[in-house]
C-alpha cells in the first residue's frame, strides 16, 4: 500500500492518494490533476475513487476533472444537494486492493464534512490513519465561521466530531489533514506535517479544551475573515467545477499588447517580489508576490474579466496559471514578455514605492511627525501588538475602506514583514494616494531591534 | 531570431519554430503541441502562426491544436480544399519580428505542397534558410507516388519545385526538412540533420539527376510502400484534425482486465523489445517495440478499435501516447499493468518465439532442411541481397498474403536485423501459425559473417 | 519544521531529512548524495549533521560524502571504534532550530545500534517521531544473526532496545525505519510505509512476542543469508568509505570493446527484464535484472574487478551505476551501446533461456520426466510449499554449490515468480550447464492454477 | 551522425558535439560538463576527443575535466607552449565514426587558434560544416587586440585565416562559432545563432572589407574591454584547469552569518533583478544580476576571495554555481537563505536605489539642475550617441575611476536600459556615494519617447 501526500504550495492545501492492488483513490484532489495521473503510472495503479471530504470555500475540486480523464467515482457528504458525484454515509467502506477507506460523519467546519478512516487490511480492520478535511488541522481545528447564525450549533457539531468521532480513533492514528501552515482555512497550523491523533491530542493547543463549552466559547471567540471569492466556490464546488481540459495559455505581450488588455479591463497583478515591486512597477497594477497569489488573490480578481500577469521570469507564468485555476480564474490572459525591463525601456511609465526602515519609523512617531502608519495586519495581529498611532484596515478590506485612509499626508504601509503592506500600498496607489512608503520589515523588524510596542 | 527543430522520434519529423520580436511561428507542428508551448514561454514569444508545407499523410498535423490555445493563423498551399486554415500562395509574405517567411509553391509530392523561405531582415531580403517538407529531404527527395494516374506529371512538378524553386534560392542557404533518417516518406534520408542548398546540390545523390528526363525516370523506378492508414490521415488533415484538448489516459490494468479488454475487441501491442517478445508474450499480440511503432503501427491498426499496450516499464505508456494520437488513434485505452511478470505470475499461457543465428540459417540452408525462410523486408532491400531460397512478402503486407507461407513446414522469418521479423513472427502466430522462429541478427549478421548472398 | 524521507529503490532503504530554522540534519544518508543538497537548497537550509543509526553491511554510508561537501558533523554510536565521525551517547540531544534529536542506545541488530528521538520544540518536548534504524522496522523487526557466537545475547539486547527503550516513548510517535520491503534486512517488512509505534505494538506480528524469551526463541529460528559483500561493507562503513566526488562514468562499448573487456576480466551484467534475458543473451552474463541489482549484486559481484553492463536502454545506465556504488562498486567499465539488438546484428554467438509454463511442468512431474527441478528460493520459502521433487539451493549460494545440480538431465530453474531461477539459470549457463530452461510464472503461477504442493 | 549545440547562457558561448558509430567529440567543452556526458549516454557513444579552438581568456575550458571522466584525448593548436593535451597541425584530421574532423590553422585572435572542418564521410571529403572558435562569428570576426605590440600583424593574421583558410571551403559551409550574440569576445554578433560561409561572406559587414588593409585598418580602429579576469583564465587554459569533479556546494546562510561571512572577506553579490535591487538591497553588495554575471563579474571578483550570493529564489544558487565555476571562481561560499526578506525582517539596515524616468531626467538637463549624469556604457556606445552633459566611465572600469566622479552633488547613472547603470550605482554606493539614482530605461528609453541626443 502507498499513501503519497500532494501539497498545493500556494493554497497550503493537502490532498493524497492512497493505492494498492492495481487501484488507487485520491482524497481532495486539486483542479490541476496530472501529478495525480503521474503517480498513478509510476505506481502502475488506476483512480478509481475521488474522496472528498466537504464542498471546499478556498479552492476548485478536481474531482470532475479526475472522473472525465479516468472515470473514477465521486464520493462525498450526505449532507448537501450536490450537483454530481455519490453521497456515502457514516460506516460506509471502500476496497482499495488491500487498503479499507471508511466514512466518519465529522459535522462543523460545513454540515456535510466527512472524515475518512485508513485501514491496511494485511494488519487487520483498526486505522492507521485518518483524513480529517477541515474538521481537524495539526495544531489547530477547522473555522466554524461560515454559519454565523448557527455558529453555537456547529460549534458545538465540531466538537462532537473532533472528540467524540476523531480522536477515538486511537492515539496511534496517523492524521492526515487537507491544509498545513499558510492556509486561509486556520490560522494556528502547524508547519510540521507529520502528527497523529495522540500528539496531537495531548499537544495541539485548542484540543486542550475538552470540555465542550469551553472548546464552543473557544470557537465563537474566533475571528476570520471570509474573502468574497469563496461564495463562488461554494457554489462552483456543490455544482461541480467546469472540467479544464487543459490549463489556459497566456499569450506573451509587449509593452504595448499589456497596455491595451488593461485599458480593456484586463486586471493586472503583478507577481513579483515585494523588493522589486517596491523598486519599480506597472502602475495601476496589484502587488501579489506568486507565493501570496492564492492568500490574497481571492479578495481582489473579480471572476470573468480577464487577467494580466507581470512576472519576474517566463517560468512563474506556468506555475500563476496552476495557482489562479486552482482557484476558478481561468482567464488568465496574457504576460508581460520581458517584464519590468521591457516595460522601462520601451519608455513607459512605472512607479516605485519607497521603502522606510523601522528605525526611521520609530523615530518619526517619536518626533510625532504627520504621518498615517497603517497597520493591515489581521485584527488579532493588530491586537496582539502594534506600534503607537497605528491605524488598522486589514489588508482584505482595504479597497472597501479607504475613506479610513486620510489623503493629506503621507502614508507608510506596516503589516508582519512587509509583504501583505505592499499589496496594501499597491491598492492604495490604485486609488489615487500619491505619497505612499511601505516599511520592509514591519512588525518582524520591530521586534528583532525592540522597537516600542503597544500590546 | 531564434529557430528551433522539434525532433519526433518515431515518425522521424521535423517541426521548427521561428521566433523574434516576441512572436513566433510553427512549421509543420505535431498533434501534442505542449513542446511549442513551452519553447514560446521560454522564450517569451507569442506563436501567432502555423505554416503548413503540404496535407502530411503519415500523421496527424498540430495546426488546429495550436490555434485552439494561442488564436494563432494558419497557412496552407492554395492548391486543395481544406476545411480550416487560409490558403497562402506565391510570393506572399509574413514578419515575425526581424524574420520574414515567404511563400515558394513547390508541388510534387503533393499539389499543394509549398516551402517557406526564411529571411533575417536584419541582415537584408536573401534567404538564410529554408523549410522544404516533403520536397527535399537531406540526402534524398519526397515520394512522389501518391498520384499513379499522373506519375509522370508530379515527377516533373517535384523537378520543377527543385531544380527551379528551391536550389537556386542559393548554395548558402540553410535546407531545414520536414523529416531526417527512418521516415516512411524517403528511404535514403542521411543521418545527417544539417544541410545546405549547395552541398546538397553538389553531394545528394538524387540531386545529381539533373537532367529533367533523367529525374523524372528515377523517381518512376522507385518503390515505395502506402500504409493503409494513409489515406485517414489525408482525410483528416484535409478537414481538420479533431482538437485533442488533452492526451488520452490509459487504463492500468491486471491481467484479467486486459484479457477481457482484449476479448472485447481491443487491439493489443507489445511495445517492448524484440528480444523481450521473444522471450515471452501474451498470445495474440502484436510485436511492435516502441521506437517501431510509428513507422509499421499504421499497417496493423485499425482506427475507432480501443488499443490495449505490453510495456517494459511504465514510463513507456507516455511515450506510447504521444506516438498514437499523432497518428490519430486516440482510444488508447490500457495497459498491461506490471507487464509480462504480472501476466506470467497469473498463471496464464504465455508464448515464446525462438530466434536463430545465422550461422544455424546457413547451416539449413546448406542442407537443404525443409523450412520456409519468409524474408519480410522491403521488395527493394530484398533485390539488393538476399538469402538463398527466401520469399519476400514485405511486413506491412503480410497479414494480406498469408496464403503465400505454406502452413506444414516451419517458418523462420528474416529481414534486416530481426526486428521487423519478429513483428512478422507476432503477425504470423497470430494467425495461427505455429512453428515459427525469428533470425535474430538477420541480413546485418550475415553481412557480419559472410553468409552467402544472392544479389 | 520539515521531515522528508528518501528511499533508495533497489536497496528498498529509507533515509530520512529533518531541517528548521535554517539547519537540516540527514539520517542514514545513502552515497549519492545529491538527493540531500537538492532538498537542502530547495527548503533553504544548510546540513549541518549526519546521524548514523548503525554500521550498515548492506549499503556504503554517505555521511563523509556530505561532510566532504557541506562540513556537516557526523554522529554515530559509541561501542565501536569508528574511523571517523563523533561518538554520542544515550540522551545527548542536538537542537536543528526547533527540532531536537535525542541518542537512545538501542542495541541488537549490532551492538552499536541507536535510535533518534525526534520532539519538536515548538510543542514540547515529548517525540513525536522516532528514527529507529535496523531495530524495528513496520511490520517487523531488525536481524541479529551477525554475532552467531552471541546469537541469544543480541537478540535479548533488540528485546530490550525495542520493549524497553522504543517502544516506551508512545503509542503516538510515528516510526521511521532504515529500510522498507524488500531489504535484505528484514523479510517481513510491510509495503506500507508509514506507522506509528502503537500501531506496530498492537498489529505486528514479531512484536506479539511480549515475553522476553519466547521473543529470543523466535529470534534465533530465524533463518538469514549472509551474502559476500556484508564483510566489504561493514569494514568500509566503520573506517569511512572512500569520497566519491562523482559518479562512475561507464563508457558505450562496441561489441567488439565488450567482448575484450570481458576477455580482459570485466564481469558482465545484464540488467534487462527476465523475459528479455530469455529472448536473447550475451553468453556467459549473470541475469541481475536492474530491480534485483542490490538483493542479488552482492551475492556475484566482486570488488576491485571492472563490471560491463548489458541493458535495455542507455537511460539504465545512470541508474545501475547509483545502484552499484551504494553497494561500493565504483568500477562500472563500461555498457553494450545499442544493447542485444548491436550484438545480435554485429554477427556475435547469443543465448536463449527457453520458458516453461507451470502447467508443462506439471505434466512432466507427473509423467516422472527425467529432469531436476532446481528450486532456487530461501529455505524458509521452500518450506511453507514446494512442487513434488524440487531440490532447493538458494541462488545467492548457488555457483558454490553446483556439484548438488547433476549435470546430466535437463534443469528448470524455479523461484517465486521466475526471476530468482532466471538468475540461476545464468549462472548455471555460465558454468557449462546446458540444458537449462526457466519456469516463467513459477511458484505464483503455480498458486494461482493449483498445483499440487508439498507444504 | 549527429552534432549538438551546448550554449552557455551567460556566457554567450557555443560548444559542439559530435558523434557516430559510437564515438563523440567535443569542441571547446565549459568546464561543468554533465552536459556532455548526458548527451553522451543519450546517443549511446563514448567521447574520444575534445577539440580546442585557442586558449580562451573568457572562459575555464573543460577539457581536462572531460578527459577525467572519460578518458577523451585532448587537442589544441600548437603555437603554444601547453601544460596539458596533445598539439595538432594544419592538415591533421580525425574520425569519429564516418565523420572526419581536420585540422586548419587559422591564427589572428590568438597565435595558436586554429578552426577544425567538419566532413561526412557517407557523402564525401568536402566539409559540411566548419568550428571557427573565435576566429569568425554570425555578424562579426574575433577580437584582435590581445597583443597591442603586434596589433597589424595579428590583424593581418585574422584577414589571411578568415578569406584565405575559412571562406575557401565554401559557400555552403555551416559555421559554427564558440560564440553568439551577448560575448564580451564580439560587440556585433547577430542574435541568429545558425548560418553559412556564403551568407556571411554576402552579408556580414565585417566581411566585406575584403581589402587586406581595409581589414587591418577596421581591426585596428575597434576598441575592447579588458577586464583582469581575462589574464587568470589566459594562464589556467594555459597550464590546464584544476580538475573541479564535483560543483562547489554554497551554504545557506542567516543574515547573521551572511553578515560575518563579509566583514570575513568575502565578496558579496546581488544576482536578483535591476528593480529588486533597486527596492532594496544589503549595502555593500554589487548590484550583478544573473544573466550579466558572466559579463561584468570579472570586472569586480577577485580570485581566492569567498563569494556571497544574495538570490531572488533558492534555485538561482545552482545556476550563479555553474556560472561562476565557469569563470575560475570556484569558492561560491553561501547565500543568504530567505533573501532580501529574511535581512530586511531580522531588522538590519538596507539600502534601496532611487529610478528615474528619462522624461524626469530630461527636464532636469533643461533645467541645469546641478547633478552629475554618469554614462557607464561602453566608450563606442557613448560616441554612438548620449544624452546633454553626460560623462562617460565604463561601467568595468569605475571602481578605477572614481576620482571622476564628483562627490558633492547628485548622480545619475545611466547606459542602454538601466542594468549596468545599476551595477555602477552599487559599485558608488560600496565606494561612499550618497546621493546615487539610477536611470530606467536609460538610453532605450531615451530612444523610444524621443529626448534629445548628442551624436
Amino acid at each position: 500500500m502507498f499513501l503519497e501526500k500532494v501539497k498545493s504550495e500556494g493554497l497550503a492545501h493537502l490532498s493524497y492518494m492512497v493505492g494498492d492492488g492495481g487501484l488507487a483513490a485520491v482524497i481532495d484532489p486539486r483542479r490541476d490533476v496530472d501529478v495525480y495521473l503521474e503517480i498513478a503510472t509510476r505506481e502502475g495503479v488506476r483512480i478509481a475513487h475521488v474522496f472528498e471530504t466537504h464542498r471546499n470555500e478556498d479552492y476548485l475540486i478536481g474531482s470532475r476533472e479526475i472522473q472525465d480523464l479516468t472515470g473514477a467515482e465521486i464520493h462525498h457528504g450526505a449532507n448537501l444537494d450536490w450537483g454530481y458525484g455519490d453521497k456515502v454515509s457514516e460506516g460506509e467502506s471502500f476496497r482499495i486492493g488491500s487498503a479499507r477507506i471508511s466514512v466518519l460523519e465529522t459535522p462543523g467546519h460545513t454540515f456535510e464534512s466527512i472524515s475518512y478512516a485508513l485501514a491496511d487490511g494485511n494488519f487487520g480492520d483498526e486505522p492507521i490513519g485518518v483524513f480529517t478535511g477541515d474538521a481537524l488541522f495539526i495544531g489547530d481545528v477547522g473555522r466554524t465561521d461560515f454559519f454565523p447564525n448557527r455558529a453555537k450549533e456547529v460549534a458545538g457539531l465540531q466538537y462532537e466530531s473532533i472528540f467524540k468521532k476523531i480522536l477515538p480513533l486511537g492515539d496511534d492514528v496517523l492524521l492526515y489533514p487537507a491544509h498545513g501552515a499558510g492556509s486561509v482555512c486556520g490560522s494556528h497550523i502547524a508547519s510540521r506535517e507529520f502528527s497523529t491523533l495522540g500528539y496531537e491530542r495531548r499537544h495541539s493547543q485548542p484540543l486542550q479544551k475538552t470540555d465542550r463549552e469551553a472548546f464552543i466559547d473557544m470557537k465563537l471567540q474566533e475571528h476570520h475573515y471570509y474573502p468574497p471569492y469563496f461564495s463562488q466556490m461554494e457554489e462552483w464546488n456543490q455544482q461541480g467545477p467546469a472540467v479544464l481540459g487543459h490549463l489556459p495559455v497566456p499569450a506573451a505581450w509587449s509593452p504595448e499588447e499589456f497596455e491595451q488588455a488593461v485599458e480593456g479591463g484586463a486586471t493586472a497583478i503583478d507577481l513579483r517580489s515585494t523588493e522589486a515591486y517596491a523598486g519599480a512597477c506597472v502602475p495601476s497594477t496589484i502587488s501579489l508576490p506568486l507565493h501570496m497569489l492564492n492568500t490574497f488573490g481571492g479578495w481582489y480578481l473579480p471572476y470573468g474579466e480577464p487577467i494580466a500577469l507581470v512576472v519576474e521570469e517566463a517560468a512563474q507564468v506556468g506555475t500563476a496559471v496552476r495557482y489562479l485555476v486552482r482557484m476558478g480564474y481561468d482567464r488568465v490572459a496574457g504576460y508581460l514578455a520581458g517584464g519590468l525591463h521591457a516595460w522601462a525601456t520601451s519608455g513607459r511609465e512605472y512607479q516605485e514605492v519607497p521603502v522606510v526602515h523601522v528605525d526611521e519609523l520609530s523615530r518619526r512617531i517619536k518626533a510625532k511627525d504627520r504621518f498615517t502608519l497603517l497597520d493591515v495586519r489581521s485584527r488579532s495581529e493588530y491586537e496582539r501588538g502594534h506600534l503607537p498611532g497605528a491605524v488598522n484596515v486589514y489588508v482584505g478590506q482595504l479597497a472597501e475602506n479607504l475613506d479610513e485612509v486620510p489623503r493629506d499626508r503621507p502614508i507608510t504601509t506596516f503589516c508582519g514583514s512587509g509583504q501583505r503592506a505592499m499589496i496594501a500600498a499597491s491598492i492604495l496607489k490604485r486609488n489615487g494616494f500619491e505619497q505612499v512608503e511601505n516599511c520592509l520589515g514591519s512588525m518582524a523588524a520591530c521586534r528583532a531591534v525592540g522597537c516600542p510596542i503597544v500590546e
